[in-house]
């Protein structure tokens, strides 16, 4: 099956790809493209990373928080947002809506981290909490929902926060020429389905691999059944992959997608510090998956002379439990 | 006293600055400048931080060491070059020795820290291991230097040192508009001494700055003495800084620097993690003692309106021991 015989999902559009991009613009980074010689000498490839760790609010999120804003209407931005988060997309959607004036309701569940509690109240963000599970976030939204009339922007089952996480790789593309492969981590798959969205319309031929935790297998068992799989137990360092695949991403990685490879918990933490050391870079468990995927060559058909993009989608760790 | 009444010391010329641009520009990184507006805002400062941990070898050590080896002949290259360090020097000349293809023999006190000698053995220099004191240091590089015949390049007391050096604060003029205080750390002085130079031909109204650990502050003893003033004592994290001031270094702080501030452990530690957290960038307790100067309004007679940059002058840590 060549990338050409499938079509792309008609979810979100390239056209909505570049507008998002227009919308975005004056509030996000144009994050750089790094490489390291000594890091390609050791892992035997050539790999650029797209710095997603750098963006504003530390990760890919805010792109697609962003973008969501920026389609609201002035009654809708009146009443404010709501997401329920305990990530980056929480701090993301908090920092974006500061940015807009509005107010912005956040339903963490009460294991948060302090760090990032503090973040998204830092950023002057409404906190409730509730209790760690998905009934109760989905039940404490709902009616901070309704008391408010806030407008709910879900962390990756949304059209415009798909198009926003997708400028992402279109940007990447544009920085670094001709990519054989891009791979990027997928949790919920927001960002996985706007890469394939960027990469289909940009380059074609560029294989597109995304990468999970081993722990956290729902999309590697959802290309192997052929629809959405549960995480059942989510006991990962990559705190933000443990959600499941939505439907209007899960299409995307059904068709798009080439492969789906996972990568276990020790992989992570030793790609992680290799790139700490190599590139001088934070970056967060869940961005390590990639480069993990690529030292362990769980990628089929690959070899040295062909480019590899890495989204490191964040930088966000608790450094006093470094996992080391 | 105002900066032009003083005239600069006649020991490295800009004219030998150029030069060292020059000769390094095909091997080292023009590293760059990174501004963090989250950062800007909690210091209440405009930062901008010339960031040499991104430097080959994570340090901006490995400019001086290029220069060093450039200026060398034919006959002196085919000997090889010495030099002792426990630090970020030994993997920089190392390495610079690799790229020319020439030997490098590098005396390190047994009590430096495995990562760094497994840094200097993959370089594929000859580590000769010594006592941890000064005495032993030089009487051992003195031995290798007499069986080998190769040449001695000090880690700062040494002009082509300095003006390879002194091309950071070159690029960094460049890269930012009119920075009115310029910050860096003084160790041995070789930073210090290189940026004195560069700032004080191209921007010379443009305010010199040295920071320094408060428990080795050999410099900021020697502004007041009109001396050379020794560390008795070293006990600092900031590993990079306990050295004392050469003779070729110390009139460029005698007479250029127009302050040397000096900050506690604390200080550098903090700030060292708000700098990881903000910028994801690795940094080393050496290069934390420029923001921490700054957060704690070491620096008389700065405003918000005025632009300080700062060296960022390594990011070689030991992950496994964080100082939090």
């Amino acid at each position: 099956m060549t990338a050409e015989t499938v079509a792309l999902p008609d979810i979100v559009s390239m056209e909505n790809v570049q507008l998002a991009g227009r919308n975005i613009a004056s509030f996000v980074h144009r994050t750089p493209v790094i490489s390291s010689r000594s890091l390609n000498e050791i892992v035997g490839q050539q790999l650029f990373f797209k710095c997603e760790n750098l963006q504003k609010t530390g990760a890919f999120k805010f792109r697609g928080a962003i973008n969501a804003i920026s389609n609201l209407d002035k009654e809708q931005r009146e009443k404010g947002v709501v997401t329920h988060s305990s990530g980056n997309h929480a701090g993301a959607l908090a920092a974006a809506a500061k940015l807009f004036g509005i107010k912005a309701h956040i339903v963490m569940p009460s294991t948060s981290s302090q760090v990032k509690k503090a973040a998204v109240i830092e950023y002057g963000a409404n906190v409730t909490e509730c209790e760690p599970t998905l009934a109760a976030r989905l039940a404490v939204s709902a009616r901070v929902q309704q008391e408010t009339g806030a407008t709910m922007i879900p962390p990756f089952n949304h059209p415009d926060v798909i198009a926003g996480q997708a400028t992402a790789a279109m940007e990447f593309h544009d920085q670094v020429d001709d990519l054989d492969i891009i791979v990027a981590p997928v949790g919920g798959g927001g960002l996985m389905s706007g890469t394939c969205i960027a990469t289909r319309h940009l380059k074609p031929n560029c294989r597109v691999i995304g990468v999970e935790p081993a722990a956290v297998d729902d999309a590697f068992r959802s290309k192997q059944s052929g629809k959405i799989e549960i995480n059942e137990t989510t006991d990962t360092i990559a705190d933000g992959l443990k959600t499941s695949l939505g439907e209007l991403t899960w299409p995307y990685v059904r068709d798009i997608v080439e492969q789906v490879v996972t990568v276990s918990e020790e992989e992570i933490v030793v790609a992680m510090k290799l790139m700490f050391e190599r590139t001088k870079m934070l970056i967060e468990p869940s961005s390590a998956v990639c480069l993990a995927a690529v030292m362990n060559s769980k990628i089929a058909d690959v070899n040295s002379r062909q480019k590899i993009g890495i989204i490191i989608s964040g930088g966000n760790i608790d450094l006093a439990n470094l996992p080391w």
